[in-house]
């Protein structure tokens, strides 16, 4: 069903101009060279040919099935598009244009008229109000971005889901620096018809999206929302950031996207209940669905440490133990087999206890036969390896080991710092599908969120 | 006193050597190579000249002063070499070999007898087992590491002391990213003789060092630090991450340096009393760094938010109240002229509201008048400002304003999400000294710590 949203096999662009710098070229020309392989579809009745491409009147001159149908039309027109749509069967319809109820009341009339026209009928309609979706498998973009100012993230496999444009576009672009790939992004706008409770179901059983991340000042249906989530959390990780959850964050979301007042702490049980994972910031959200996306639900406390620096081994074991600026989990009593064979493989004045201190003479190959033995303790529940570049027996074939033992071995986080080899290595991570962070904070809070999500899969799942 | 050690006008290199990749060798070449203007003198009994500079039997043939000797020998002939430049009144000595207290009773000897030799002596020492110290201001430069993997920072105005110089260069590295400037780096290594108490004190009337920020593991004389931090910070705000906080990472400080156990509660108020920031991590401590060097003390509770999205500020006024996963401070309720000069000046389908949101439509003239209007509120304390250059009517003269506005206005943060246009602006900011964060948590943590600062001068200062 998403497929034919995010893979539509046909894009009718409604209100196509032929007039540069105008919305409906934008995103015209946008589809057309930037690589989507389907058929696009112009419709304006005042143009033949736009972009080289046959202009259609209307869309039920269009001789084809349409998948998707992008309106670009000022808002009075687009209630009446939208019953063309229908008519035609169109599958999705993007109504992009705001002036709708966040306007005022004639808005609301509008998005009523909207709603009335798809009633009972198959036709879906994301938005108004909404700079729509962005797929990078399928090309498909429907936001109107410079791309000299803003970059979008490559193909990947977290699912985003905003109810805020520009808050979603800011934050990819952000992300974008260090190469986190997502699956699809869909901004809900006014959601009038799809809800974020869909949309999640639907990525439920999307291949390609292996968590699911939403950004949301309000829930529409928290009920039908609840029992979604529970389900699709069983199987697929779900991380929110649900802002507005202070008065004040609520003052200014009614101004945003005129949301309604909810209780904070009915919001955390149901989140909890659910199996949601919450996030506070735009960061958390996205390094959480990323840890659950590459990573392993964690079924202990138990953390074991590798590092070749070892500050950053205090700085994280006070992280993981500390209840208060820390994530309230467990160091690792490493067996004395263990350290006996760890003694083996580092230098004498290293660390054999966890954390484990390579030291700076610490060699790719002792982190990997390091990472072996600690993989074999059955005192370690969980890893986080410290991959730091910065010394010169460490090369980047360190990625390829931990890209094996992040698929074959225990739940591990990495931490990689630095800029010059660091920044290239983690982008890198992001190409194997490592989870990995640029600081000792976010390295630690991913582990913990694996956790977080190994107990609610174990309880419940 | 202290520009000797950072300035010096002259470098002695006590085991400089011709063999390239030998310590002797890489650390003469720097100093050589990155543009050190001081003269420098190897010392090696065995070569005439070395890299085309004439070499010395002794640091007592060297016909100058010397203010800074850097002693590359083995731990076990450091002692000696001590004597030496103590008998030549060297001002001071970095002893970077290992081997000392932190492998045994040998090497704890051996720092006795540096103490015993410098004992009511001007020769300050510096470690023994440091990477010493890197000063971009002066090309002064220590630090072993593989230029290809670590970058290092620009000169800046955050005087960074760090007991672990592994940490210390890979925080470096890391915020080298976005151009963060330092004024100096330390490294105290097992800190026989200078420790950061005195360098703390040096670095109160160290010019270009506007904040001073420390990694420990232990403190050295909690006494001592307790009472030079209360003057320090009276003039000059600090910043410490005291890692060893928790029993876990206590035990983790003991096989990284040695330390012993301190109970943390007891840290913590001495910090309190003592007016010093505490950081949790090493984001944190160049983040609050960076905001104390840049802006401004606050003085209240009352912030202002500015943006082009409203989602940033719904998520921002949630971080700002919030007791949990926030900051606890306020919302600035803004006067009715306020909005009412604030509605003149953005679209209508903003909010003049705090959150101020000029939205997508928002202009870099529009962000100048409201930041003025804001100003002149008695009902703002401080301002949080998103500068967001995604969209097509914010340009890089903002960043003019913005700095207009650090020097002259009310405390202010700024905040700059993205990857392209925004990562450019970050690294801008830096070079204007505005105290711009990639986050929205760090940017609102970030105005915290200029409260926290703020309390403490008023009360204290």
């Amino acid at each position: 069903m998403i497929e034919a949203l995010l893979n539509p096999r046909s894009i009718a662009v409604i209100g196509a101009s032929r007039e540069e710098d105008k919305i409906g070229n934008v995103i015209l020309k946008n589809l057309l060279t930037q690589g989507y392989n389907g058929k696009i579809y112009p419709v304006n009745p005042r143009a033949d040919e736009i972009l080289g491409l046959k202009c259609y009147p209307s869309i039920n001159e269009i001789n084809d099935e349409i998948d998707l149908a992008v309106i670009v039309l000022p808002a009075k027109y687009v209630p009446d598009s939208v019953r063309e749509c229908v008519e035609k069967n169109v599958k999705f319809v993007i109504a992009i244009a705001g002036g709708f109820s966040e306007t005022g009341e004639q808005g609301r009339i509008l998005e009523e008229k909207i709603l009335e026209t798809i009633k009972n009928k198959n036709t879906r309609v994301i938005g108004p109000n909404t700079v729509g979706i962005y797929v990078p498998r399928y090309n498909v973009n429907t936001a109107l971005t410079v791309p000299e100012r803003t970059a979008l993230p490559p193909d990947g496999n977290i699912a985003f889901i905003s109810q805020s444009g520009a808050l979603g576009l800011l934050t990819m672009d952000t992300f974008s620096e260090y190469g986190l790939g997502i699956s699809a992004f869909i901004n809900l706008g006014n959601r009038i018809d799809l809800s974020e409770t869909e949309l999640m179901e639907m990525f439920l059983n999307h291949e390609e999206s292996k968590s699911i991340v939403l950004y949301l000042e309000t829930i529409k249906d928290g009920r039908k929302f609840f029992n979604v989530a529970k389900k699709v959390t069983k199987n697929k990780p779900v991380v929110v950031l649900k802002a507005g959850r202070t008065d004040a964050g609520i003052k200014a979301a009614k101004s945003h996207t005129g949301a309604m007042a909810s209780n904070d702490s009915i919001v955390n049980g149901m989140f909890k209940q659910a199996g949601i994972i919450r996030a506070y910031s735009e960061t958390e959200l996205f390094d959480y669905g990323k840890a659950l996306a590459y990573g392993k639900p964690l079924k202990g406390k138990r953390i074991a440490i590798v590092t070749t620096a070892g500050g950053l081994g205090v700085i994280t074991s006070d992280y993981i133990v500390a209840k208060e600026n820390g994530v309230n989990l467990e160091l690792a009593k490493l067996s004395e087999s263990t350290k006996n064979e760890i003694r083996k493989v580092i230098v004498p004045f290293g660390s054999a206890e966890n954390p484990v201190d390579l030291t700076a003479e610490g060699s790719t190959e002792q982190y990997e036969k390091v990472i072996e033995i600690l993989n074999k303790d059955e005192n370690v529940d969980g890893l986080i390896v410290y991959a730091l570049f910065q010394t010169a027996r460490v090369d980047r074939s360190l990625m390829e080991i931990l890209e094996k033992y992040t698929k074959q071995g225990k739940p591990m986080v990495v931490g990689i710092l630095g800029s010059k080899f660091g920044k290239e290595m983690l982008i890198e991570a992001e190409k194997r599908k490592i989870p990995a962070y640029p600081s000792m904070e976010r390295t630690v809070k991913a582990i913990r969120v694996l956790y977080d999500y190994g107990k609610y899969i174990e309880r419940d799942g």
